[in-house]
């Protein structure tokens, strides 16, 4: 949950003046996203989410993922559309930081996923990279696997911290990563945290993607091992087989993969566990006593990295087929 | 801000099960309220807010709350309704904790509250005050004058740690309070927490009053004398005799006050204050390292008990008529 900005109704009127959406009906602070501040706002014209960019997110990346949450939207994918003021802009200014108005979008998020979500899920983030294709920008993937072994170069001592001997294991994983590491896979644009608290659902189906802020272009495959791991470990940590050749099979349905990437997917997996390892590690050393949010466990992925670690055929279902 | 309780599409669809409100839309925690914790729900039938009651409420207390705010919308008082399920209940339990699903009110409150949505706010505060008499249940007020010297003694510490000399102070104001608390004037249902973010405007219109988490029975009075507390002081600390004349012109069109109740108002303002400071203090002490709210600023009350320490007759406008 993250509302680190606090807007005033004079703000709001202040920003309103540019569109032409009508008064403010209602205006709430909501619990969603970690990165941003997000509220529900609702005008005379509709609902709309305002979200105003904290530091976290570079100014400069912010065309970029405006920019493709119009394109996907114009290529008939459900994601919310950025609107436009009256001189055509989407990124906006209020109380000093960068926001945006976005059209709401209904659904629900699943915190349990079954089979049929990851299945489903799997089927969303395909027709999320053929709807990206053919987008004209390109952002690198500043949380790429050329940049694991300098961010943990940083958080050594954080690990060991977390738990006695994990920073050598850290490293060990590092370099098998690195040395398995595919080139030469498919890309284009990667929603990269494609994570069940980012995708909505309607009575079951796949109803929409949101929160863009991390997309990139990589590998089309990395994009599926970071859902695998958000979405087919259970509570316990064990690795839900069923759930994964749901996913798969349904990623499928709309994009075959290659017989390279189907083969990359267990370093893909291993090393998208690291990126989140890591990325939680840094939070967990960097938030502050009081601070309103509580960082997420940096151990829930170290447990997924243990499992990559001892079982590296997991994902390719070899050790149970 | 407050999201205590995470419930997951499960819990929310074994609740949604005993009401006819047909399936969930849409489903977002929202920061709303300090108390308690609030989500934003749309299903098929419209929207609501679920509030899931936190231990600072008790639930012995839930049945005088959500009856008096089901009084209130039947007698034309605009404020959110509780939801009834199919068998008549309001207080449901999700998670093993107390929740009602309350239909949702659109308005914005406003923050830094003008001399006319004062007035319309003390207009929107006898409204209430009306539209409570006969409502047949009744609560004392738990945080009233009696209860503020026992409250101060287990504060001491923190009142020192606050501002040296503080605590001599507040033993002073506690004293000067006591004496002069009056007895007698009209009583009846107050809101006993009717701050700008608890009402609603649309368009500059006083639209609706929500959290009714602390009413109980005292003067009518004392309740004004908490809004001209929270409504009428500037952000430098100063007294906006404009916006306090405009709030009792308000009022006064719908309830005139009896020359007792209009004498007591400084000492209702200057005890009024000493409540929050109260309460302030205490969640200020009592709050943890990294806890995901931070609590109100105690010296904000402290600030407006020196006001009236210093100008008794203020909020008569004695000094400035």
């Amino acid at each position: 949950m993250a509302v680190y900005t606090d807007i005033t109704d004079e703000e709001l009127a202040e920003l309103l003046a540019d569109f032409d959406l009508g008064a403010p009906l209602a205006f709430k602070g909501i619990a969603e996203g970690v990165e941003n501040s997000n509220f529900l706002l609702e005008t005379e014209a509709g609902r709309f989410i305002l979200t105003v960019y904290e530091k976290r997110v570079r100014a400069e990346d912010l065309p970029f993922f405006l920019d493709l949450m119009r394109w996907l939207a114009e290529h008939g994918y459900p994601c919310a559309t950025p609107m436009a003021d009256r001189a055509g802009r989407i990124l906006k200014t209020v109380r000093g930081k960068p926001c945006a108005l976005i059209a709401f979008l209904p659904g629900l998020s699943v915190r349990r996923p079954s089979a049929a979500h990851c299945r489903e899920a799997g089927e969303g983030l395909a027709r999320l990279h053929l709807a990206a294709e053919g987008f004209p920008l390109s952002r690198p993937n500043d949380l790429g696997q050329a940049a694991w072994a300098p961010m943990f170069a940083t958080l050594r001592r954080d690990a060991e911290a977390l738990k006695p001997g994990l920073a050598a294991q850290i490293e060990t994983d590092l370099s098998r990563i690195a040395a398995a590491w595919p080139k030469g896979l498919p890309e284009g644009i990667v929603h990269a945290d494609f994570f069940p608290d980012n995708v909505f659902f309607q009575a079951g189906k796949f109803a929409a993607a949101i929160d863009f802020y991390f997309a990139c272009t990589d590998a089309l495959a990395y994009d599926i091992a970071v859902a695998l791991n958000a979405w087919c470990f259970e509570p316990d940590g064990s690795f839900n087989i069923t759930s994964a050749r749901a996913m798969l099979a349904g990623y499928e349905t709309r994009r075959p993969l290659s017989a390279a990437e189907r083969a990359a997917l267990p370093v893909l997996a291993h090393g998208a566990a690291m990126r989140f390892f890591l990325t939680r590690l840094h939070d967990w050393g960097a938030t502050p006593a009081g601070a309103l949010v509580r960082p997420k466990d940096p151990l829930e992925y170290e447990r997924k990295l243990a499992v990559h670690r001892a079982s590296p055929d997991l994902v390719l279902f070899g050790d149970l087929a």
